[in-house]
């Protein structure tokens, strides 16, 4: 192999595919980004053999061939180059690097050995997203997964498309999370799968702050995610992979349809003194809140017998029923940090029943959270 | 104790404190801050026991008093309250606080088990330096102290008054830094003494970006440095140390009073090499120079049988023999991260004699670094 690229474009090509390797002991082959020719491209590819990433990336290529590099070196290496042309040559698995100053050599595995990360078999079928939207979405459910061995279903994301919406859920059984998206043509099939967590986490790296279109494909135990990114680089990314076995609950029934209270206040001072009463609360967590119409303000507080206790209120506008119930302090700060207006409705139903998180002003995001029970 | 006092005198007053106290098992007391009331001033004190601060600011006394706090804790409440009046209350080492609509209460420990910290005897004996220049001393030499059991002496700061001028120096054995600063007065008599790393660290988190002056107070086992904080808050800080035992190294005689060879470089590519060139120097961090005054280059060469080799080339302007030898690279980069200007001088002594790396500009700073030896 010889070719010639571009500093900038190597860069960036290198850090879309770099997160999937790890530092495997068993598998030395998957800290390492496989390098090969394919027409007027180099292609990055790198797996973790349940998510895989393919990146082609414009270069001037003198002579064919493939080598594997380790990842996290050559990212190393590459940044610290200067912006100018850079010229690989492969010899014997020995990746020779030459830029301006600098001359070196990366010792490689053998290609042969680099597992096959699965293409898309039917391209004509496929759907289209908008990135930002997209992406955005995962990110406002994706830390709610629960890495759980014994319900696996619920350590992924949830992604249900349904003629002309896209579901995002996630929930850990203790608090749920769900973004509706609007798509722009309707979809003939409907399609329900889940993604797991390091793929969705992947997706997020790779696209967040990309615009344009992002291409899914659906095969049955996979999903490809396909993108140019010409507005950076000449380039195209492809993410595969794998989805997790098994039924995700029946979620919706969890969502209450109802109220007994609900309260409209602050975000930004809601957040401030539940870190406050974080500080006081010990090892459960547990944060007790006031509710009462008659006052219009949500009252707060925590008690830690080593460390003391805090009390604190928010003004809040009130409607339905007095309530004391008792959250996790970190359900409630996850939750209110998901949620992107600076007025929130908070509703609650009695001291044991599910309660909702959601904007003022935005209907298509919920955050579903469970009180501690009492006594 | 009842006192009332602004968040952000408060906030002030206990980041300057806080660092010294550490998460002691076996002394809980140590981990808290001693709040004491003095005429118009709240007294905030903590200490490790080697290290001593006092932080008096401004405050409005009703009730004299004194308990001792969690640092930690304090601190980050207090960080989260509004920008407000604040109002302190003890009874039985319990410290009430409210601040708007807060009301809060942590458990303290009783301040007659706070250790004594040391004060101030000969108030008339003192020495005045600026302070940014005397912390920016102390922030070029002091990443250099070896924490050294069999070497006690090298695990300080060691600090020399002679009539106009303060020589601030580190060494760990390998490589040494000397900073000189001038001082304004003349001093009638000289001092020397081993300032502990952990209270020239403190100096420098308390007074970097501090402008005035610094008074230094010494006697025979202690120093004390004081400065009145105006600018920022009404308050005055004073911290005082143990000083460490022994004779510090003539390490006069180690700095180098000639050159066989000497280049100047741009410092920016020379740190950038080396970088690149650790990437590839295994465990025992070695890179190989060869400068070549037929050349006007410096050559960087480092090896790793597993990881593979680099190359890179630098130019310079170079006087005096050739010579090949090898560097501990992190010792280098430390080196030229400590120069200011952006052309260093780099002044070598054949490949088994001390080194020194000076910036071009600036004649009161000096970095000597061994090389490795040659097989």
């Amino acid at each position: 192999m010889k070719i010639e690229i571009l500093k900038e474009n190597l860069k960036n090509a290198l850090n879309i595919t770099q997160g999937l390797t790890s530092s495997s002991l068993t598998l030395p082959i998957l800290n390492n980004i496989l390098l090969s020719t394919e027409k007027n491209f180099l292609k990055l590819s790198s797996t973790n053999l349940e998510t895989g990433i393919n990146c082609w990336v414009l270069a001037k290529i003198e002579k064919e061939g493939k080598t594997t590099i380790p990842a996290k070196l050559f990212n190393n290496f590459v940044s610290f180059l200067p912006d100018k042309k850079i010229i690989l040559t492969v010899k014997d698995n020995i990746l020779f690097i030459n830029c301006e100053n600098y001359k070196t050599q990366i010792k490689g595995i053998n290609p042969e050995e680099f597992p096959i990360i699965p293409q898309v078999k039917d391209k004509e079928n496929y759907l289209e997203v908008d990135i930002f939207s997209f992406i955005q979405g995962l990110n406002r459910v994706i830390e709610i997964c629960s890495p759980n061995q014994i319900r696996p279903e619920l350590s992924g994301v949830f992604l249900c498309f349904q003629k002309k919406l896209i579901k995002i859920v996630a929930t850990d059984s203790f608090r749920l999370a769900e973004k509706t998206l609007f798509l722009e043509k309707e979809i003939n099939q409907e399609y329900s799968l889940i993604l797991p967590q390091k793929s969705a986490r992947e997706l997020i790296n790779i696209f967040s702050e990309k615009k344009g279109e992002l291409k899914i494909y659906f095969s049955p135990n996979q999903i490809f995610f396909s993108s140019l990114l010409n507005e950076t680089f000449h380039s195209q990314v492809q993410l595969t992979s794998r989805l997790i076995e098994g039924e995700y609950p029946d979620y919706q029934e969890i969502i209450p349809k109802t109220y007994k209270t609900q309260i409209i206040l602050h975000k930004s001072e809601f957040l401030n003194q539940l870190r406050v009463a974080s500080l006081f609360s010990g090892k459960v967590k547990e944060v007790r809140l006031k509710i009462d119409p008659k006052m219009q303000t949500l009252e707060m507080f925590t008690q830690s017998p080593e460390i003391g206790e805090n009390r604190s209120s928010i003004p809040g506008k009130i409607k339905g029923e007095k309530v004391e119930i008792s959250f996790n302090y970190k359900f409630l700060i996850d939750g209110l940090l998901n949620l992107e207006s600076q007025e929130v409705i908070f509703e609650l139903n009695g001291e044991d029943g599910a309660a909702v998180l959601k904007s003022l002003n935005d209907p298509n995001y919920l955050y579903v959270v469970m009180p501690i029970k009492s006594g």
